[in-house]
């Protein structure tokens, strides 16, 4: 695992007369790549009337000054800025689009990862420029595009001093949100951010970690100097950077040099990046994950590997968590029983023994004698449990190779142990697992963990919704992955609003008629134009008394990585205006054979339910 | 072909003590089916506490009362009118939840055709029993669910002395339509429409006529007496069934009988529906095509078969307006030409005749010489045309087998003939073939038709969104189902606003440079909340001068029924707010292989272009 990742940071030249100069300007300065125009101004054409419609010669520099290589990593192509396909007058809008596909079907025939060009204005001035991008990169083309998009309206300048109309101006977040909407989220398509002098709000920069920012392009002229004469960059820039530190982003140096080295800028950008990553344990664990798509455990009805448990008992926080809270229950436990009597705990679940650890850790602290019933359905972790009592925990703990569900137990137990929880809390049945075996818990028994809430939030992300879209499976219903839920190390994302509680449950479940299914409905207001793209997902735990474990971003357990969210997509984003309700509806519905979720959105528009009768996504009992 | 189609209604039982009574009844009064309860409700019954629970004993009459084909097709089941598993009390909520299951089961297990319940508010109020209902029958249930939704706002009537308020009310539409969007537009899902005292405004009763409207219901309060004290219907309920009369819907009576006889009622009711069924040609034409996609001809690459000939050469308008247009051309010619030279008539696409007989009567009718070339691509309509010269037209026609692409002609014609239109105009690639022949055309020759335009408009259609859902391929695009036109006798619609003229072509085209590719943006209003489903299509002709064919609504050609309207799907249904602007973006494109529309929505909200480089559908050349 790396533990800094360097800067990949280009340089833009507004002309390249000679490529292969910049080029060398570039690196010797430490660049990792340029952005040129594809074609000179001066080759400038016209195709359907006049002399230039005969031109001859080449309208651009030939493929042939780089090797293939070098044009597949270290050029990116700049469209020509005076292309408008949207031009009313027909001979302008027919010369535009012509001129456009010529570029385009150079930057394909070069093989630059990426081509570039700025958005003036909302869709209603770029509807056929988007539509002529868009058909072309659904072909053959394998390149990026990154739209450049001003993070605010360049028109904001002339009201600086006139607050009252500056908030009718449109921010340039929604030139960029209609033109990829026309472009249906292709992937391809990215933002290339250009990073203002004045910063937006916080929320609106946030707003932009929802997106695929792949670039944050920054004029020289942002950067100040420092005591030394080198270019800084002021705090809020810095800030900016920071936001962004998780994603896979690159950067862009524009416009002239106003210190004494150019690769002053790079080295300044670079120290920046680099201190801004985090390296904690979460991090660390979670690099590489970022955003990839897991369908959760179903450790019910499948055996976890050995690898998966090395894993999981590696986590810094929930295992102490466990013992504190067992050593609580266990002095709880110890003032009303007998001193002589030990304290039953039964482990369900014990899968290879950490808990067990724990339970006997925190017997021991507690100077109390216990008797430990270790329960496990997988028949291979049972070796390992079998070996650990041989070694060293012989007569205090007693192994059962069972599923707890069917499990006759010889005694009732004061203290039933369980980590059952998934990333929604209840989502791999740990509701119906303890219902099952409570029975055989002592009429003053606890539990541990005594109850457990999911959490959800509206979230945007466009890179999620592409990640849903990939996974399309031949022989499922058509939308089956916009039904299921997905655990995921969500980072490019943007939340819409802070999560809220959804379903809660409670060990032991002393109710006549135990039910577990759910039905709640949840209210999010939101507080800036925005794209709803699915919910977010995750739980806390109230372990024992006040010992808890929480992956609710607002009360994380800081370092614990076992969890990561959950994310539960929608099948069509929903576009959002600031103050808009968004009311979501859940369901956990129960057979007897699964479990599932269901779901459906009611305003601000009305959506259709998600996973009708589990179709798509179930839990396995 | 029948002539008239007999009604089909039912009569409604707020109960059914005896089912074979009801059954009786209805038959021997001349009813097509009843309406009866599912469940009696003395039978209510409590499933989470109380002594209900346990109740002993069946919940509703044995299913041995009815043979299965009574039960097929006899019985619309009612469900129980006390649910409410939307309840903010859990008890009530789940009982209700219970309840309903077990009706909806019973009705599933009896086989009744369908149930029934009545919509009282919006979803809001329903969300929980649509998800029961939809998740029901996404399973294994067969029967529909016949949605009764008032025609006005039942809290309207408190209101009529308050004007102003009045509008405030919402319309019981809103409930429908969002009932069904939670339900994805299922097609089982449908209307039973309770017909109201004093109806609605006519753009409001419209509305209805894009939905799925299975059935009417029409209480006998209703009716009024006739001087021979028969029960009739006002004016205005009469003009309500006329505007379903092209549907295939069916009607309920409901409420106590006010006249001498029930049966009077189904007289009346049945009279009423036989007057309003129209039977021009285009009717009997078109009868078991209503809201049926058909993929464009394609008559440029595939061969039209005998049968299609047959019936296209029955349209009792086209050929007589082709021979006006010409006998118009003929005359004009001729004013110009010495007397003794022949006027030379080109028919490009000559099929088996029709224009060459239409061109040959304008001659003979106009007393003139004429020499016709009679050139056809498919060899086997080119026999029947060999076979009519020897039998008729002997040194008058030349017959060409050739596709007129290729053809060389031997001399310059003074009149092309051409009928390669389609349903949207272009769109069987007019322009590109007349384009190709009119080299042969004198300079100061006319082309018959002289120019086309196409037409859009914004429609409402619940049963077409649903026919195209239907039509996904495997081995295709995801959603190429919903990025191709379909020619359909569009019945169950809703005409959002009227039709505005797209793309014009005009024959010869005497452009220095040939640009058969179109962009052009159409906005519309909408006029009442309402959804959209896609685009219909339509075109009109110029043949020669004042004679002109169309099937635009408003100018449509008596009698015409050679063309249906065309149909341009969008991925997902919008929801239209009163006043909101559609704003449609259409591309024709064009390939050296291929020809192909693309279409994009940016108002009122973005959508993604559709067909993008054709991916989904083109048109050969």
């Amino acid at each position: 695992m790396a533990t800094h990742r360097p800067v990949s940071c280009g340089l833009d030249f507004c002309a390249a007369p000679n490529l292969n100069n910049c080029l060398h300007q570039a690196t010797t300065n430490k660049f990792d790549f340029v952005c040129v125009p594809l074609v000179h101004p001066n080759f400038k054409r016209e195709f359907f009337s006049g002399n230039a419609k005969e031109r001859p010669g080449p309208f651009t520099r030939s493929d042939m000054l780089l090797c293939s290589s070098d044009w597949n990593n270290l050029v990116i192509g700049k469209l020509s800025p005076y292309f408008n396909p949207d031009s009313k007058i027909p001979m302008l809008m027919k010369n535009s689009e012509t001129a456009l596909n010529q570029e385009l079907s150079l930057a394909a025939h070069l093989g630059v990862p990426a081509i570039t060009f700025k958005l003036k204005g909302n869709i209603q001035k770029h509807m056929n420029l988007a539509r002529i991008i868009y058909d072309k990169i659904m072909t053959t083309c394998i390149f990026q595009v990154w739209v450049q998009v001003p993070m605010e309206n360049p028109a904001k300048q002339a009201y600086t001093y006139r607050d009252d109309e500056e908030h009718s101006l449109e921010s340039p977040w929604e030139w960029w949100n209609s033109f990829r909407t026309v472009c249906d989220f292709e992937r391809k398509i990215g933002v290339a951010l250009i990073v203002s002098h004045d910063l937006p709000e916080s929320e609106e920069i946030d707003r932009w970690l929802g997106e695929p920012v792949k670039c944050l392009i920054f004029p020289t002229t942002l950067f100040i100097s420092n005591k030394r004469g080198y270019p800084v960059l002021s705090r809020a820039h810095q800030t900016l950077i920071k936001k962004f530190c998780s994603h896979d982003i690159q950067f862009i140096l524009t416009g002239a040099n106003r210190h004494q080295n150019i690769s002053n800028y790079h080295s300044y950008l670079d120290y920046l990046w680099k201190s801004c990553q985090i390296n904690g344990p979460v991090e660390k664990f979670a690099r590489g994950y970022e955003d990839y798509l897991q369908c959760p455990l179903q450790p019910l009805m499948d055996n976890l590997e050995s690898q998966t448990y090395e894993i999981f008992e590696k986590d810094p926080v929930k295992y102490t968590e466990y013992q504190r809270a067992i050593h609580m229950a266990i002095v709880d436990k110890s003032k009303k029983l007998r001193k002589t009597e030990p304290i039953v705990i039964m482990l369900v679940g014990a899968g290879r023994g950490p808990l067990v650890r724990a339970s006997l850790n925190a017997a021991d602290h507690a100077h109390k004698n216990v008797k430990v019933y270790a329960v496990e359905k997988n028949p291979n972790a049972v070796i390992t449990l079998q070996a650990l009592v041989k070694e060293m925990w012989s007569n205090r703990v007693t192994v059962v190779s069972c599923d707890m569900r069917n499990w006759e137990a010889p005694e009732k137990a004061d203290i039933l142990v369980s980590e059952l929880l998934g990333s929604f809390g209840d989502n791999e049945l740990s509701p119906e697992c303890l219902d099952g075996v409570q029975k055989f818990l002592k009429d003053d028994g606890v539990s541990i963990p005594s109850s457990y809430t999911s959490y959800i939030s509206p979230v945007q992300s466009s890179k999620l919704y592409n990640e849903v879209k990939q996974c399309k499976e031949k022989d499922k219903h058509a939308i089956a992955h916009f039904e299921t839920p997905y655990v995921v190390h969500l980072q490019n994302k943007y939340d819409i609003a802070a999560p809220q509680s959804l379903f809660s449950f409670h060990h032991p479940n002393k109710d006549i008629v135990i039910d577990n299914t759910r039905y709640a409905v949840k209210k999010f207001t939101v507080r800036q134009n925005s794209v709803l793209h699915g919910f977010s997902g995750y739980f806390d735990a109230v372990l024992y008394d006040t010992v808890k474990l929480s992956i609710e971003p607002n009360s994380h357990s800081t370092g614990m990585f076992s969890w990561f969210p959950i994310f539960f997509p929608i099948k069509e984003p929903v576009q959002l205006k600031t103050g808009d309700e968004i009311e979501i509806h859940f369901w956990r519905r129960c057979s007897t054979k699964n479990v599932w979720y269901e779901w459906c959105l009611s305003k601000p528009i009305c959506g259709s339910v998600h996973n009708p009768n589990g179709r798509s996504s179930t839990i396995g009992l």
